[in-house]
């Protein structure tokens, strides 16, 4: 089980010495004259090299993209010209390895930002890492891990429909490992999906998972998402089924990455009921998931509510405190807007689990919504003070 | 030099046991017939029942106000009908003990959100509060004490202009103090100052002061500054000198408020130029004032503008990387949205100061701000984890 799971990818995983010896470079390919390809990006305005080229790639209309090459290591961000012709460069090679044109070839990079990429060690490389290429288990695994920066373990995750099937690999989280920056996750199927239906249902599924976390809040230079549809079953899936699926992927590998945040002990699964629409509600969950007191308070196992409700009244949405209640797990501390009767031992005892769910009904309309979040503790400062 | 500096006022501070013996509750009072006041408060929906009362009160058309009652140790927020009438109550035995009506006495409180305020021990204390307050500097400094929640010293500030003077008491900045809450500061001067030329120099002198800075990004509940004018001298400054001298008093609490920042050990100082418009500015200073990213490496000394970069580019605002410099210090580590060429051991040392200016320059127009902030060290998770 992993990104060549679907029929018609090979994969591979190598080192090229970006990161002394451990594996930085992977690469997912196909030769598959039907090919589909879909992709979301970071919406930071000083987004990476890779991130120009592989969106300019991607919309120069004669591309059905043959593959993705993804160094870790170095994020090719804020490099300036150098660094977009080092990306282009490397693009090219891989094309002429190929045999196809440099537009379908796209490129993704992970890693410290304002340090030029080795373009050499990588052009150098690309030879081997397409030798490499294989269809098996371990040709995924080994581009699962050449992927990862400061993650922990490898994210992988695979959904069979039985006609046909749908996998993905990913690191990081938002900024979660900041140092070595971004988030990267790769879908592939054996689908038929046309183009604009790949990118329909590749936009729900990352909105209702990588785009309704965080780890600190920040957005990276480099964040990207890719879809790749073979075409080589037969099943030509609606676009609300493959929608579906792809949410469910996606969250799959949202809450790996939740798991595995850097220097966080907790999960925060903040919902929402009852704003005014799903917009606000979305606004409201997000603030209390990126508040510093609230992951302070998730650290220290204190369900301080009050914390909760300032972020709320400061959120920016309709708000009337004295509808507002607050429950965590199945304790209600807050009920309009007051401290409600609730056994402290429970809430307590609660407190202590590995994943906390603070429930808001800010009772004023239908809107709901979801957010990951996680606790902040002396973890998280420990793996960013530095660089070195 | 304290909050009675200047003529007409009186002040007190005792302890009526909110605190267990601490002193916990504070009065600035003035019998001058002339006197003008002037409040901004809070913009959380969640805002406190002494916010909703001061601003009522103050709002009322009949009120010259003659006194503030301020309590530390509870935020009487989150607190319902309750914790309202119980802020109300206060004021009308303050009120009944000055012989005057309940629309002239104000209210502000700080400390922990969604308990109530014990309200019997604030209402005793009321005849002694009353009958302890003095024009002496100690009575002043009693005051400034009295308002403290987890500050580690009192924050006094006074502006000696000759015919008349200004003072002023704060404590906290934003939720820098989220266990016992908000930022508080009052202002007292005897010139003569009509109640709009009071807001406005107000105004001008928070925008500038305690409105750009943050320690977490939070707006807390309580947030509030009253200025007071006695109009005891015969003096009746522009407006412009008003706000020239507010800002300058506000601007040096501001400092106080950094330096006293809970588990801070750095104040960070941000400078934007060449932004489009100075509300452009704010919002980057802002920005990179309030990224976990950029405080983690201030705390690890590490100057990483890779990460500044980062958040310029989701900031919301106008950028063009390739137009971007950044300096810490005196040294420019970023120049054309790239690394630029310098002495990494000056910047080193440079690091290790106490207080460290980071200076972007967009090269896209004429807009300017400048945002303090502080790092994000164990220190804070340590004050922040639990309310216990």
């Amino acid at each position: 089980m992993s990104i060549i799971t679907p029929r018609g990818f090979l994969a591979a995983g190598i080192a090229c010495g970006i990161k002394d010896g451990k594996k930085d470079l992977a690469i997912i390919s196909t030769d598959s004259p039907t090919v589909t390809c879909a992709g979301v990006f970071t919406s930071n305005l000083a987004a990476a090299a890779p991130v120009q080229i592989s969106k300019k790639h991607l919309l120069s209309g004669n591309s059905n993209p043959r593959a993705v090459i993804i160094n870790s290591g170095n994020a090719n961000a804020a490099t300036g010209k150098q660094g977009y012709q080092t990306a282009e460069a490397i693009c090219e090679r891989v094309a002429k390895e190929l045999g196809c044109s440099v537009e379908e070839v796209l490129i993704c990079s992970t890693g410290i930002i304002g340090t030029p990429l080795p373009k050499d060690k990588v052009i150098d490389a690309v030879p081997k890492l397409v030798n490499s290429m294989g269809p098996t288990p371990q040709h995924g695994l080994d581009a699962a891990n050449a992927i990862l920066t400061t993650d922990t373990f490898v994210k992988q995750a695979v959904i069979d429909k039985g006609s046909y099937s749908v996998a993905a690999m990913a690191k990081g989280a938002a900024m979660l490992a900041p140092n070595m920056a971004t988030m990267l996750a790769f879908i592939t199927t054996d689908a038929k999906v046309s183009t604009p239906d790949l990118f329909s249902a590749l936009k729900y599924g990352v909105n209702r998972s990588f785009n309704s976390l965080s780890v600190d809040g920040c957005t990276s230079t480099n964040d990207t998402v890719l879809a790749f549809a073979s075409g080589q079953s037969s099943t030509e899936p609606t676009v609300e089924e493959l929608s579906e699926v792809f949410e469910q992927l996606c969250q799959d590998l949202a809450i790996q990455m939740m798991n595995d945040a850097e220097g966080a002990t907790k999960v925060l699964e903040v919902k929402v009921f009852g704003a005014i629409d799903d917009t606000q509600a979305f606004k409201a969950a997000q603030k209390v998931a990126n508040s510093l007191l609230v992951k302070c308070s998730l650290y220290g196992q204190d369900p301080y509510w009050g914390r909760v409700v300032s972020e709320l009244g400061s959120a920016g949405i309709d708000f009337n405190i004295d509808l507002v209640s607050i429950s965590y797990g199945s304790s209600q501390v807050c009920k309009s807007g007051q401290k409600a009767s609730f056994d402290p031992e429970i809430v307590k005892e609660y407190m202590s689990n590995k994943i906390i769910t603070i429930t808001i009904n800010l009772n004023l309309g239908q809107g709901v919504a979801r957010f990951l979040g996680c606790d902040l503790g002396p973890g998280y400062i420990e793996e960013n003070q530095g660089t070195s």
